[in-house]
């Protein structure tokens, strides 16, 4: 039987590579991918940590590109060799929620690598994995682009994250206020290039950070030096920020993100909150109008939008990519990422 | 000099029907109407009791209709004779926010009878009123309809406070819960019903206002006698909502309405919220990517919409009415309101 | 092998009911129908009169409700024993156009009993009809709610068509100018009124027609006995209809329908067009600024909420049924349809 | 009296600068502009020669940006010394279609240097020129960003009809087609980048013209060199457009733009069409399911995206300026613009 390489988590921050076999059975509507590039997320951190408690043994990852070598029989649009970017979230594509163009809240979600919980996928950091649903989930890397790999393999994740963020309630000639230079807040900075918002604004405490959003045309502000409130409201005629997106997920960026939306301005949050309670200052929040959105992202609404922009090197997430290392060297990848020593770290199954 | 009576509010609970002048100086952009209807609006209690801490000597109303005796020079869409019912807001026209169609959330915006933090107009429970930029806040009311003045009142308030609870996020076929069966909530009701929600279902514990909202189509859940979440359940095949109307601004009425969305569901908060902090599920609410939108209502922006529909016949507000008493009467109107003798009371100031 | 029934249409005007094999393999994303209720369309007419030129030995029909009675290994939505009414096109689920939301544009359009051009699929008047790609295209018939079968049978077709005809354009309040009682003007007069419309118009030159469409609120107008374009300004403040719908899909309809619309108004047609070449007005459409739309109908992405209006008795397009016939009349009853002596026919597979 | 220079147009081909009345009376909503910038728009053209016929002695010119030198009564955001640029189209703001977002239809539409169909508004190829309605129609000209004089000038005129060509119907990663290169073209060309679209197509006869197209990342198809269906269809994966956009209004170019939308594509026409008759493929477009607007952009809707925009550095109108000259040499900068041998002229009142 054949095998392959394989992130597993045993438990909360005890990850090894192990020699697993080779998917073997691959249903009618999926495809089996052979891994050429795959990227630690944040929310893997989550697992990683112990935050989210999941069953041990996990295979983790959710972001992958790679080629296909097998094919299910119901499977229309890909044949073997195709070059495909799987989205991270799985969605059905016939409940309610599906038909209405909701497919990240689909009623039977299923995500890779997050246990049974998310529908019990394997993950992609490894050397092959089962893309379930491929036709719905899966879309082709185009060739011959202004857009890499590197680019291509964030269509499926943070990517779409960052751009759903902007297109959600964002309006040309916007002024766009992102709080967080991580890896998703950077993406939604360079969605709201793309998308033509009027100004970007990036809020972080890390100057380096900061220094690489205002080298794609972003306002930078450091929190640590400056007033926030102070230097939004000055960027804006003192009326507050168009749209403003909380791409951090955590009550103290939340804090900040709701001082400043203009009066009926919106916020979208794709930082994730588990918090079961949290004092919020409602009665301003209902005199200011907001309109508010977030949570999981619409992946297979996007996706095509784009990949469409990075072929036309409108968006370059790469741009994130701090580090790649090999994928037998996951465990410091992840005490690295964890560490804060990287803001986005590529694990390579050929090195 | 010609005097009117009007309804004052010297202090907290202390209403009197006063001798005033009628007002004399006209704007180029204003006119004077002589009222015929005006009514008593839950907002007008928050005043009368002190909640809301406004200067004495208030002369209160914003929900009104009459007839047109003056008209400034700048005026172009009113001549003397002409019935209108005017906004309860009053917008500038010409923000960022007037010009992005969000004319409630107008830098500039006003309100009759709310003292100077509204713009210092006086209120419309009286023989005569002031009505600014008519052109912009006021519409005609139409003859030879469906709908009575009695319907057409409620244009510039609640009724089109209720339609836009409806249409900002509602789509046809939808299943609608309604949390409150006051005034604006059986205005949501009714639009719920105009607008081709699929199911409409209002949630309240006064058996009475249940029984009306059924007579036009509604399922009313009484909270003191079943578990509303179960019976919101049971009727969306365990989905919960698509969308939720809080029509009451309550905390309690809050806890309820956050349980009833589906995932991917959406929350429009019609009712105001004064509260400086508040406990909220944040993380169950971000797990759920809610949509949640509210706040002052967009009056200008739908009440052709809502004349439109009451002249067809396919909103019929007028039912909310409960007591018709005379203008003089007026303190014993506010007494009874607040005690929740009446569900709506007009002032006729010719009686 | 067990026999059906099923109505073929041999060569022009030669339609005949044939005993053939019910069909005895079912795909895996398919399911056998047995069918219950099944309707002749205008379409049907196209290819019965030659107009259409199609092989010969069609087997005929694309409106049709049934039982499920096999179900296909991949398909997840239905069981044996489920009711459930197809959309007359069946699309692919995953081109361009179907990720765009548009299904009546896919690239790989499909359509029952219309031969080789669309798909080769047989059609349903017949006792028996496989429904590909079921989860897609098929929606369960529910139970127990105001709708009947012989409402719940248009879903697929010409109620959605009318749907959408108002959908597109339409905004709550509008004045809605049809041009056409036939069954596809009619349903959309219906969803006019369900969608909230102001003012619906309805222009024919059957008396009988004219007032069915008055019996649900309509406004009809006679267009051999009035002058339409006046009649209609003199309903819309002599501005034109805010949205016109050519219900016909004829040279003189289309004449008609281009001076209804106002400045800056909608035209809808849902009629469908062959000619080669027209000659329009072209100069005076580009002054009037009108938005056109049209074409085929996107019946799945409309047919849940169609579904939720005829459960709610919003819509109830059995009204436009004037006949009932056993499957076996099929001939008599396309003489009769073609002749105009019926407004729409009902053909019973258990007659 | 003061008197100032003005471009009048005698009769056609008869281009004088005339000494004339400074305007001495301004309304109450009016604000008195000093002209800085003017230009010469092919609407002008069309009076020039005399294809529309208008009465003798017009003031021409709609685009023109300026300061203000004097501030009607009742104008609310202007004050002396603020710079502006004014729609060249005036909507009333109050009527049926304003009150829909629908500005450029409004029923009293105006515009200036157009004579008395289009309200007499004297034109702004003039040392002063009167701006009615100025809180509606005018924009201030924002200070210290990255855009010019040269830019804003055109935020009234082409650089709004060409962002709206493509915000109407443009969705982000679309493929857009446009024909013609002329100065509506190219600006339709920029504001495709800048909206995110995915691929833009520009086709034209110049090859200087492709080139200046191509500078900005549109990618040039010359009609004259190329089979421009089949060169489309190459770059959509045989598809078709998703929008094509018919920048020049003359039914060679509209055959041409008819044949490159994809099933289900849309098709926007901002060049103005004056034909009372046209041949349409109208059994083809109808099959193609095609959605087609234009007509009078909507100005003062899209102006503050576009200022915003043009501030960003994201559109740059004033790459399209072939030439700068005096106002005085008024007759020949005409003479030239109609033999072509100019792509866009400014004039200049200090010159």
């Amino acid at each position: 039987m054949a095998t392959m390489k394989a992130v597993v988590l045993r438990g909360p921050h005890d990850v090894v590579v192990e020699e697993v076999p080779v998917p073997s059975e691959i249903g009618p509507d999926e495809v089996l991918l052979k891994v050429e590039k795959t990227a630690i997320c944040g929310t893997d951190l989550h697992v990683y940590d112990g935050r989210m408690e999941l069953e041990p043994d996990l295979r983790l990852g959710h972001e992958f590109l790679g080629t296909v070598v097998e094919v299910g029989s119901a499977v229309g649009l890909f044949s073997e060799g195709d070059r495909g970017v799987a989205s991270c979230v799985v969605n059905c594509g016939f409940c309610h929620q599906c038909r209405r163009q909701q497919p990240g809240k689909c009623q039977g979600v299923r995500m890779y690598g997050m246990g049974l919980t998310f529908g019990g996928l394997d993950g992609g950091q490894s050397e092959y994995v089962i893309v379930p649903a491929a036709d719905l989930s899966m879309r082709k890397v185009p060739e011959g682009t202004a857009g890499t790999d590197d680019d291509f393999l964030f269509v499926g994740d943070i990517m779409t994250t960052g751009y759903e963020s902007v297109r959600h309630f964002g309006r040309p000639g916007d002024i766009v206020a992102i709080v967080g230079a991580g890896p998703v807040g950077m993406c939604a900075a360079m969605a709201a290039q793309a998308l033509g918002m009027g100004k970007v604004i990036v809020i972080d405490k890390v100057a380096s950070r900061l220094k690489e959003a205002e080298a794609f045309g972003a306002i930078g502000i450091n929190a640590d030096e400056t007033n926030v409130v102070d230097a939004v409201y000055d960027l804006t005629e003192w009326r507050g920020a168009d749209l403003v997106i909380d791409a951090v997920g955590h009550p103290s960026a939340l804090e900040t993100a709701l001082k400043l939306p203009r009066f009926g301005g919106s916020l979208y949050i794709p930082g994730a909150y588990a918090e079961e309670s949290l004092e919020l200052p409602w009665g301003e929040m209902w005199m200011k109008s907001l309109n508010i959105s977030g949570g999981i992202s619409n992946f297979t609404l996007y996706m095509d939008e784009v990949i469409n922009l990075i072929a036309a090197g409108k968006l370059s997430p790469s741009a994130v990519i701090s580090h790649t290392l090999p994928l037998t060297e996951a465990a410091e990848a992840y005490r690295m990422f964890e560490a804060r020593e990287a803001t986005k770290i590529l694990l390579d199954p050929a090195r």
